[in-house]
């Protein structure tokens, strides 16, 4: 540690824990880390202060979990670091999302009043999936009024969304909506706890708030949705937006006690984890991508211009850097597909040849899998078992393989899987281009990049090098890029990822030989992609629905 | 045994095994019998002769195997019995088809004079696959010739038939092609091993040898094929056809001392497992179908007339009794498709609760799928793992699954290739109703039929009765019947089924509302069918070729 260094702490929340990281400004170096476990998790099954049973796609969350991060990782990470906690100039935080939270107005969450014993009080977890009702409502009527900002986002709200939780808190406890002073993203909730003021932020608002062009949506809209509704924006959402990277407030004493951090240092604005892994991976110039590829993948990328991408997750000004237009798609299962079927699809055989060879059954089925040749195994699939994201962002969907034989294997599977998913990066990347949004490098990050046997599979199919983060921590990285930014150690996000970020040039070259055959295996893909996810056949929704009234007997 | 029965032995000649059964020709009652597993079982890899390695897709088979049968199963079963020698009158035989072999003049096997290490001087089993290039050129020749035979095979002769075979051991063994007076199924083979006589039988000559409207196909098309093939008709096929039910002639001293039976006894004309499978199940009038399910499935059903059904393997008159036509159908894959599933695809934790349960595999995932309501997975399989017999006839055509989640589980799975083996089943009875052969009655014979949860599943999907066969021994009990009628014990085939054969009516009865729901299910699987099937997108041809010759390197 030089004399004179100054450091940061970045903490990214994710779903299950959160992770704080202590940077050194100068060059982005990590000197130490700490993980605090969520003691809650994902409050799926029941309510833990009542025991309340809770319906299904429910996933909540405890805010003071969050707190715990602060109170725990933070200092046990500038302890690993064994840095002068007064040399630390800035603390930067990133989120899932959207993750929401009704609060007072002084931004205590209603689950910590007394409203501990009501779930629509807690957090909603980005995964809760129970209001794909108001959700659809949302889409209806903004399509029959022709809203101006459905197109930014693929042309579909999802139920994941601000809105869809909001709308579905007031139908089912209009008491909780209307004590809930503010509705707020925790990715704000938490800069608050650390600054005492509250800030909004222009990556959350815009991907997850329908924020577009300077608003949200008008009132008259709110009120087609539920009369009751009209006044969500400017009761409980309005605030001024920050700009990713700025400050939004200086430690409060408490969060210093918390934390072990010196009160009054930077404090920056919130942010979405995918998001501010891009100044992390040097990513951030108008057509860089970051993959970030683990169980679903994140496509985040800046470009100079608005244009309309057909099925992109969406497109929001600053929503990644200041002044550029930061689009993001998305594939809603990658390695949980993988991981679908070595659980549930792998014969008894292969475990017991992994276990003797002392290999992991996807290292055993990817060793297979790496040997064949191109279209060897015969297969092709869609890779839709948890839906489609983007382009088509249609989580009704479902998964696909055809050229099965009695000679298929499950390595053979294996392959096909990896294979679909690259498939579908693709078409992401070519639907990005053919709306004239030029794709010039791809930067993965997440937890695949470290898979040799994925990385060139992708890198074959999208006929690329392929570029890799250079740190293990993206998201926490790139919240203390932003951490640097507010502090002053850098004048702006682009200076502060050039010398904090790290990007491992060339990582996967694709052969060509293999990018030509798979030319010609993603033209079958993609025929595939257009009839069942187009309404060539629209079996896959028929699927979803139940058969008749009658069939629900047992046959 | 009452004093004056008398007694037939039936002898099924199967791919790994001869089974004869000793049956009462008054009410066809079978009171003993014995099994022979062949020396050999099916010769794919080496040429035991000489430790020569086979090429892929051979299949051969030692005929001495056979004859094995008749000097130890045959005398097996009859002790068993406990029945009186002198009380047996005839002796019937069945075999699989086309399984031909080269002979000499007086009927001795090639393999078994100076050719015994030339591995095309054996018999070439039924599943000898490596005659594709011939059955093409077969194919291709007829189509351009416009002969009018080919429409009676549903446009298509297989690699499977006599043609084909004996096209590829002249074009590869000339000199065995030569040495060869005759070539001759091993159905009519094994009787004239039994009779001293060669004869032929018109269920073979019609469904295998391309016999049709009384003759085979003619000289100048065997010359388009290969000028040295022009005279294979009249030189080595060509012999009177004897109809279903006939007398070959008298059993021979020699086969009587292998046998133990008595010199002179009746020996009925050859004929087809499936075939004779009809009259053991007293399904032998118009429009009574029976479906032996196994590992693939076999339809055969009389009809009064010829009819241009689309996709049958074959319509022979006489082809199951005389003077009817008899339609064939066939799926490639049934039961070979759900153990391909189980065998693979079935994670290890259900193998740990099988066995816990004392269940097999196959028990254990039928129990789970059973439970679920119709089209509760979610699921639609197309079942083309083995290809598609009828009513498609393309081999090359493969399986495909729609409508996989992460939620999709191994009985999932398991319940949509059962459902789609039997929307398999409905397309082919569909197909032949559309031509104006009605199906009146279904009647299962077959491994399969002691399996509750796939009939019912197949009562429910046909949406009618099933009927069953009561013989577990159903192509023996015919042939047994078959000689019965040779022997003068009853009139004809049809006074003999109904006296010596069995079945079990109304065994499964559908379900109204499952069927409703399956109705539905089976539009979706024929909307697959065809768009698969019938070049909507031809990906599965295009599956099973190279990639492009640069894409043999391994990526």
């Amino acid at each position: 540690m030089a004399e004179g260094d100054r450091y940061v702490v970045g903490v990214d929340f994710g779903t299950l824990s959160g992770r704080a990281v202590v940077v050194r400004t100068r060059d982005g170096a990590e000197v130490g880390s700490a993980v605090s476990e969520f003691r809650n998790g994902v409050i799926e099954r029941e309510l833990p202060a009542t025991g309340e049973r809770l319906p299904p796609s429910w996933a909540l969350q405890d805010p003071d979990d969050y707190r715990e991060v602060l109170r725990s990782a933070v200092p046990a990470a500038v302890e690993a670091a064994g840095v002068d906690p007064a040399s630390i100039v800035g603390i930067g935080t990133d989120f899932t999302a959207s993750t929401p939270l009704p609060v007072r107005r002084d931004g205590v969450p209603l689950c910590e009043l007394e409203f501990r014993d009501r779930p629509h009080a807690y957090v909603k977890l980005w995964k809760h999936h129970a209001a794909q009702a108001q959700a659809e409502r949302i889409n209806a009527t903004a399509e029959a009024r022709g809203e101006s900002w459905l197109p930014r986002y693929g042309g579909r709200i999802s139920s994941e969304w601000q809105f869809a939780k909001a709308l579905q808190v007031l139908e089912e406890d209009p008491e909780i909506y209307a004590a809930a002073d503010r509705w707020i993203e925790a990715a704000d909730w938490i800069v608050w706890q650390l600054c005492g003021e509250e800030t909004r932020n222009e990556c959350t608002a815009g991907y997850k708030g329908i924020f577009q062009d300077g608003e949200y949506p008008s009132e008259a809209y709110l009120a087609a949705l539920d009369e009751r509704f009209a006044g969500f924006v400017a009761d409980k959402l309005d605030h001024p937006l920050a700009p990713l990277g700025g400050r939004a407030g200086d430690l409060t004493a408490e969060a210093a006690e918390w934390t072990g951090l010196p009160e009054g240092i930077a404090v920056s604005v919130g942010n979405v984890d995918a998001h501010v892994t891009a100044p992390a991976a040097q990513a951030i110039e108008p057509g860089q991508m970051v993959a970030i590829m683990g169980t679903s993948s994140c496509h985040v990328m800046n470009h100079e211009s608005f244009a309309d991408v057909p099925g992109m997750c969406g497109a929001v000004l600053g929503g990644i850097t200041p002044g550029l237009w930061g689009f993001e798609a998305g594939q809603s299962g990658v390695g949980d597909i993988f991981g679908w079927l070595v659980d549930h699809f792998v014969g008894a055989s292969y475990h017991e040849e992994a276990a003797e060879r002392g290999l992991s059954l996807h290292e055993h089925l990817s060793r297979q899998a790496e040997e064949q040749a191109v279209g060897e195994h015969g297969l092709v699939a869609l890779d839709w078992e948890s839906g489609n994201r983007s382009v088509l962002v249609d989580h009704e969907l479902s998964g696909l393989i055809v050229g099965l034989t009695l000679g298929t294997r499950p390595p053979d599977v294996y392959r096909a899987l990896v294979e679909a998913t690259a498939f579908g990066a693709r078409t992401i990347i070519e639907t990005l281009e053919a709306a004239e949004v030029p794709v010039k490098d791809i930067v993965v990050a997440g937890g695949l990049l470290k898979n040799r046997f994925v990385m060139q599979i992708y890198a074959d199919v999208l006929r690329r090098p392929l570029h890799l983060i250079g740190s293990e921590q993206g998201p926490a990285l790139g919240s203390a890029i932003h951490a640097a930014v507010a502090a002053g150690a850098h004048p702006d996000i682009h200076a502060a990822s050039a010398a904090m970020g790290r990007q491992e040039r060339d990582a996967y070259a694709p052969d060509g030989a293999a990018a030509d055959a798979y030319d010609d295996l993603y033209a079958d893909y993609r025929r595939l992609h257009d009839h069942f996810g187009r309404g060539g056949d629209d079996v896959m929704h028929r699927l979803r629905r139940p058969r008749s009234a009658d069939s629900l007997v047992e046959s």
